[in-house]
């Protein structure tokens, strides 16, 4: 393999994380501190997963909309005098129109209270429920520590906010977005394992009665919550007044939930499975799974070159042509690495001689030489396992770096590398709180065969407890 | 067909598509005064409007990024000492962060400024050209007097910026997004008919060398812009410092494009088809192609109708069943008229008895029985006429409202109910400088043959005049 461009995870995983992200072209960052701009490769990666995600949501029912940017301040802040009296995430229009605005404006730091309102003008009757509605847009909260794709003050999200008529309704769609949209999603085309668990108390989103979380390992053994979805009970429909005639013809409130992902995923993405040599782009999200180069000039080259393209894409593989020749083909390498496209296939003039090319594994490693003919096989096959290999590999990681532990003290000390697996009846909110002054939290509350505790204080729950990002 | 609940066109066209976009389940007026909800229905159409766009954008080689909502207050105004001095489109975050900003942000009208400055940076070398980008997102326009989707303070677009070593090579891109993207994405999806042509020099963009555009005329005889493409020369470049070293060692200026289209097109798709029961949607572009109908229970009738569901999807027609018995009939045929689902399929029990269905469509008009096992032929054949029928509708209105004149009172004349023909030679700056004065603008410059002239001066050039939204 070519020596490395990048800062070794071992040495400095945050300045790794950088590299990363710089060098393989994923983000820049934008000229307002804390904004950033997605390259056309970090893109690619957010239009897959996006389009992946949009299909399962859909499937589950949902469809999506589209709410207004601006907010009317009166939605968002009830007694702020001044603007600085407004919420340190939000950043308010005061002018437009070549005037100061009459009421200043906020810009969505999510579009709940605008979707809230016009659920309740939606919501008539028991026929229009349940409600399912989701969004694709940009959202910003105002980052002081910005870090591209984990906090940054613009972010890309969908959100999901719907309204049933029973408790029971709302219950079963937050589970079921949390298990068949974004875990599924996570584990089948990210290729993460992602514990599945309920959030305490103390972890929960303010308003709601229940919120899920997806919590993946990173490299460093720190956590990343991937996505959430709430339960709300009836405490946002009685905010908003989202209340619904019944068969019976009595006015009842709805049951809600609301549930999220965002371009943070893409963070998770480059943590969980980049290595020193970059980032390792699972093949069933790749943009580009198999890059055919052209590794220098020479009769026919070229022409093979373009015939495996061919062979490629008519076995289904999403396959590119690199045919830049006047580009060092050691730096063309180490970019592919970089980038994390799973398959190369190397096309030169002297393995051609023979009939054959080098196919080049960046997940599970190691060069072959291929015969012409066997090339689509061979490839098709490789991504086959290394989505395997990818999942996998993770777990293993995660396994390795997760200690069962007895006491608060051995939970701090597990946490400073990996996470810790603690009897939640054993910590209780007085652990989680003293925990919490280190910057150790419960990432999340999970039952000993992986599913999610129906409460609390069922007696085997127990509490996964890392740093998180 | 049933008693319409719209205002008729005639009797007011601005009403009767207020009444179009709020009963057809479209949009709704935002809190913020100018801002638009896209509601699922009209959502979903964007959807289908976006995707097809998209696909052809990225077969014409550019590739989607993304970047930054907020642009730093200097990068468009180079001299406001206070923010009312910015322009009255612009929306201006002033505190963020809990606190006044040291440099206001504006709210992007348009991200040419930052892609501009990113284009900069990423084209080094002649290798990097040329360098083609895309972009899909929301933008702020403040605007004082808003109408759903043709003027609203924000509304989604995509923007592209191309850089290229050659004029020639720009100008071949420009056109190529003008005629292989946009109007090959009116013609063949939207089954509109669009007039291409080049604006003249009072029309132009400011800062493009030439701009070409793709002109519709609504039912009330007034013309939309569907679209535009520009080829900046080096103007931007030059501004932007976009340059490159060649292949002979010498650091040279870009060549620009920039070209975008909007949600706008719905207000278009709209005003061009829809008549006085609704709107009629193309069926290539149509969410649901077919909506089959139980008119009312009764043994076996349900079950029929999921039959014909999957008989109209297993021929590769969009169907979905609407089996809301509990909702009068009536009342969701109109609204399936409102919303111009081409064809519906209404499946009752005493049609049933005979063993057919009746097929109603909304576009060539008419009602058929239809026997069971035939349904699919004949939704397939009527969707497939259905494309033809609607573009021919809209092209005999457009040359049924269009005049061909000789002298500046005819067309002034001419443009009270659509469109007037005249030869550029004879109208001239002059002459469109005196009708610009009662609102009637030259549209665009075109040949004869209908293509695009290489210049202004060329004898045989003819000025499409009307009025404009
Ligand atoms: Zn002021
Ligand atoms: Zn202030």
């Amino acid at each position: 393999m070519p020596k490395s461009v990048l800062t070794p995870q071992a040495e400095d995983f945050p300045r790794w994380y950088q590299d990363v992200v710089a060098k393989a072209e994923l983000a820049d960052n934008g000229p307002v501190r804390g904004t950033m701009v997605i390259r056309p490769y970090g893109y690619s990666i957010w239009e897959r997963m996006q389009a992946d995600m949009d299909r399962r949501i859909k499937e589950a029912g949902a469809r999506n909309a589209y709410f207004p940017l601006f907010i009317p301040e009166s939605y968002l802040t009830r007694e702020a005098e001044h603007v600085e009296g407004f919420s340190p995430e939000l950043a308010v229009v005061t002018h437009a129109g070549g005037k100061e605005l009459e009421e200043p404006v906020i810009v969505r730091p999510t579009s709940e209270t605008v979707i809230g309102e016009f659920m309740a003008k939606w919501t008539q009757s028991y026929r229009d429920l349940p409600l399912l509605l989701n969004q694709w847009a940009n959202v910003v909260r105002w980052e002081l520590r910005p870090r591209i794709f984990l906090r940054t003050s613009e972010f890309l999200w969908q959100e999901g906010h719907t309204a049933h008529a029973t408790e029971e309704g709302a219950r079963r769609y937050a589970k079921r977005i949390h298990e068949d949209v974004y875990a599924a999603f996570m584990r089948d085309l990210l290729a993460m394992p992602v514990v599945l668990g309920r959030k305490t108390a103390r972890e929960r989103f303010a308003g709601a009665t229940n919120t899920l979380a997806l919590e993946a390992m990173m490299r460093d053994g720190k956590a990343l919550q991937m996505g959430t979805s709430h339960e709300l009970g009836q405490n946002f429909a009685r905010a908003f007044d989202i209340s619904y005639l019944s068969e019976h013809g009595r006015q009842e409130l709805c049951w809600t939930t609301s549930w999220g992902s965002s371009t943070r995923m893409i963070g998770g993405l480059i943590m969980c499975h980049g290595d020193d040599f970059g980032l390792r782009v699972p093949p069933r999200l790749a943009p580009v799974q198999a890059l055919v180069m052209v590794v220098k000039a020479g009769e026919g080259v070229e022409a093979a070159a373009r015939q495996v393209v061919s062979d490629l894409l008519a076995r289904g593989v999403r396959a590119e042509l690199d045919a830049r020749v006047d580009t060092p083909f050691g730096r063309r390498a180490v970019d592919a690495e970089l980038k994390g496209i799973p398959v190369r296939v190397e096309v030169g003039p002297r393995d051609l001689a023979e009939g054959a090319v080098t196919v080049v594994r960046r997940i599970a490693g190691g060069k072959t030489s291929v015969p012409l003919g066997g090339v689509a096989d061979v490839v098709a096959g490789s991504l086959d396992d290394d989505h395997e290999a990818l999942y996998a590999a993770a777990l293993a990681h995660r396994d390795a770096r997760t200690t069962t532990v007895a006491t608060i003290d051995e939970a701090a000390e597990a946490t400073r590398t990996g996470w810790a697996l603690m009897p939640w009846a054993s910590l209780g909110p007085e652990g989680e709180a003293s925990l919490a002054e280190t910057g150790v939290t419960v990432r999340c509350l999970t039952l000993p065969d992986g599913s999610v505790p129906q409460a609390e204080d069922d007696p085997d729950v127990i509490a996964v407890i890392g740093r998180a990002y």
